[in-house]
């Protein structure tokens, strides 16, 4: 690509030889469209009129574009007054791929480009690692996604609506499977009947301390081995468990049911691991440096503190974070409108201008406060 | 949200008032699973086992976490070693949204927390902007998407297929219009039957300044005043029409036929009014600082240059960049393996170690030299 050497503009082909002493004046002898093969080979003291793409005549070794000329339509001449090199304005025959070459490497994620250039190599299908099917499930007898109102007690499920748009915008397939109430026997019927149709299992809920944490006992009875049960240094998202089914080879991430701590430890924990599972190369979302505009408080513990925030990029191209306010692991309202989560190390927190590393998962969610800019030429 | 005060760890409820001298012991006289109402009020003296979630009992106004009690299972009493002040890890009604609250700003792109705020709200379904329909044709005589070898003169149509990713890449629906010749009667037909399914329409190729250059006289015709064919200061991206059909009222946006050119112009010309016409407040994707880590050149010319580039974040959160190679308009693969655009200013181009303006498209494409690592504390 390309297969033939074709004008890189608008303009005239020429023999770069006629064009030594300026002016020169050349005789057009034809009009060449992109897509057609001139059959009139140029001599001396010729020129084509052509256009970007078009195949070069026989004999032209340059073009020189149709702003640097005189020409006067209708006339059967052009006059060139600019030097004219050879093999200006050509493309030449394999400048952008060659027979032979490795165009795109295994384990590549495809962007528009790489569909372009393999539609520019007619290559139609590729192989690719199909996107996983996340199953999302919900533990939690008080949890309930009936319609109308709630029953005392009972609270409407949000981590999975949550997990499924997530698993979503990470480009994964959202499989849901439901509630199901902090019940071994019934935990253990979900888990094996969603991995029959998925490739990995996400749970919330069942993970803490508490009397009916189901979901350490559950995936110690059917992952045997690879069970784990943790607590990470890390505030929302502590308790976490992982399995990976012994029937099936389906792994389980079990993260806790508050759902802040849910969103968090799907984005730290779970979404690298799922993006390796399909295929990628690039795990992680990558952490940028951002400068405090406002304290952001915390008391040490001995964790990692995941706060959310509102990022935004000033007119310097700098990142400039705020907490969005309330930071309890069951306040949802204030992780729906950040944008961005700060991670902030044991310590007494930031004061307004320090440096902070911040995580941005959806680049078009970020606001910036200039755009670029260009101006109109013509 | 929250209906009802809930216990926001795993623990025992109890009256603060119990606990003013150091140890207490308490009766526990119940056991209270989240989604269960306690029918038994606690009296003084007494405490409850509680879950993260489950509802206070009557007369409880505190928890004490499970981590912080000395207890054994079996054994009637807690006792309690630490102060517990009044409404300590109680979830207090209405600490994350309150009835009357808006919750969510009109115009908002949801992300994953949106959704789980709006379930837990118990709202399964709002009203959004639809996205829009897009559709992509490609014009020129040497266009062909045929299988086989390549008739003289003929090129592969990439643009169809890049701009086509871009466009989903970007939420939107694409539409495919096919390739038409550079005719003004095929482009016009191709135009307004495509009006009948998209909201706008993006073409490639028949912008600049050659003979056969058919979108600006196509769109000057039926789009009347609105049609622009203008020159932008910008490499690749110069030429550029655009007009609003006068049959339909639909945009359409014309891009140069060059591949990188098609997606530069994509990127920051097309890309923000489709935003706008999906709803969205924030149209252009930000741009970051960062720094060359190789000399990037270029020349004088009064434009804009729009570099593509590998973008990577260092170990101290700064986005370095260098160009990935060669950048003629036509070469697709350099533009390919690009994570970033880097935006160079017209003059002789920067060092090593300068500042530069970074647009990044894709924060999943970006390469981070460093992860963010969590401690595990159990």
């Amino acid at each position: 690509v390309p297969s033939f050497a074709n004008s890189a503009m608008d303009g005239f082909a020429l023999r770069s030889a006629d064009v030594g002493t300026l002016p020169a004046i050349l005789e057009v002898v034809t009009s060449i469209p992109a897509g057609v093969i001139s059959d009139i080979p140029l001599g001396s003291g010729e020129a084509a009129r052509i256009m970007t793409g078009a195949p070069l005549p026989d004999g032209a070794d340059a073009v020189c574009p149709v702003e640097q000329v005189r020409y006067l339509p209708g006339v059967g001449t052009v006059e060139i007054v600019v030097p004219v090199r050879r093999g200006a304005h050509v493309r030449h025959p394999g400048e952008d791929v060659r027979v032979g070459d490795r165009v795109i490497e295994p384990g590549t994620q495809l962007s528009p480009g790489h569909l372009g250039l393999l539609a520019s190599l007619g290559i139609d299908a590729v192989e690719v690692v199909d996107h996983p099917r996340i199953g999302i499930l919900s533990t939690g007898y008080e949890l309930t996604s009936a319609p109308g109102p709630l029953v005392p007690g009972a609270i409407r499920d949000a981590n999975r609506f949550a997990l499924m748009a997530a698993v979503r915008q990470s480009g994964f397939t959202a499989v849901d499977l439901g509630i199901v109430g902090d019940d071994d026997c019934d935990v253990t019927t979900a888990l094996l009947a969603g991995a029959a149709r998925c490739d990995a299992i996400v749970t919330s809920g069942g993970v803490s301390v508490g009397d009916f944490d189901v979901m350490r006992r559950v995936l110690q009875a059917i992952c045997g081995r690879s069970a784990r049960w943790v607590q990470i240094a890390m505030k929302p998202g502590k308790p976490f468990a992982f399995g990976t089914l012994v029937s099936s080879g389906v792994p389980v991430f079990a993260v806790p049911g508050n759902p802040v701590a849910a969103l968090v430890s799907f984005e730290l924990i779970v979404r690298p691991a799922l993006r390796r599972l399909g295929g990628h190369h690039l795990l992680r979302h990558p952490v940028l440096r951002g400068i405090a505009s406002a304290p952001i408080e915390r008391k040490r513990d001995g964790k990692l503190h995941v706060v959310r925030a509102i990022a935004s990029v000033d007119g310097e191209g700098q990142v400039r974070v705020r907490s969005v306010g309330p930071q309890a692991s069951h306040q949802l309202r204030a992780m729906a409108d950040a944008n961005a989560l700060v991670l902030l190390p044991d310590g007494d927190g930031v004061a307004p201008g320090m440096s902070v590393e911040v995580l941005v998962p959806a680049m078009d969610r970020l606001e910036a406060c200039t755009a670029p800019s260009v101006a109109e030429v013509a």
